[in-house]
């Protein structure tokens, strides 16, 4: 069963979206009780390259793409359920091939 | 000034997305204290039409559109910082020209 969680409760939601790509990458930041913050993107077929300043989790709440990490040349696919990290001062580029992938992003501190 | 929420806080948000029309236009359901809901979305360039159930206010973060109102000629445009209304058991078509529109979209009982 996918560990990948359905809600967030007692956070606070910025009402004012991220966007990337001309909207082709967009998300909401939530932060929580602790005040972590993780936000709840979407992202539309393309491929796009971010990268990072803290170390991030990338939990997969639907669709599938193909994840390649700064520095590596091996690629690895992704499903809804499943989860990839990505190191601190790093980067990975993201590829949707068709559909939509949603995603949760936390910081790994 | 706006009168915009720019966040809410002592919520539950739904990881899983709402997604219409390809995920032209898509968005977050969160979930009040008090149990109301209300959903955070972007709106890509087009035009979609939507039903309503119950009355539904539509407040916008960012960018603009062109409202027509089920059974109405008139159309509106509306900007960031405004809000709209649209009656129950009806629907509007929403036409965005350019960019993205971000609206907050709360249920009127």
């Amino acid at each position: 069963m996918s560990s990948i969680p359905t809600q967030f409760t007692d956070v606070t939601v910025l009402a004012k979206a991220n966007t990337y790509f001309d909207g082709s990458v967009v998300s909401h930041t939530i932060i929580l009780a602790d005040g972590t913050k993780k936000t709840l993107g979407l992202i539309r077929p393309g491929s796009y390259h971010f990268g990072t300043d803290a170390a991030e989790r990338m939990e997969l709440v639907a669709g599938s793409c193909r994840v390649t990490l700064d520095g590596r040349t091996d690629t690895r696919d992704h499903a809804a359920g499943t989860h990839f990290d990505v190191p601190a001062k790093s980067g990975f580029t993201i590829e949707v091939k068709a559909g939509l992938v949603e995603y949760i992003c936390s910081y790994i501190s």
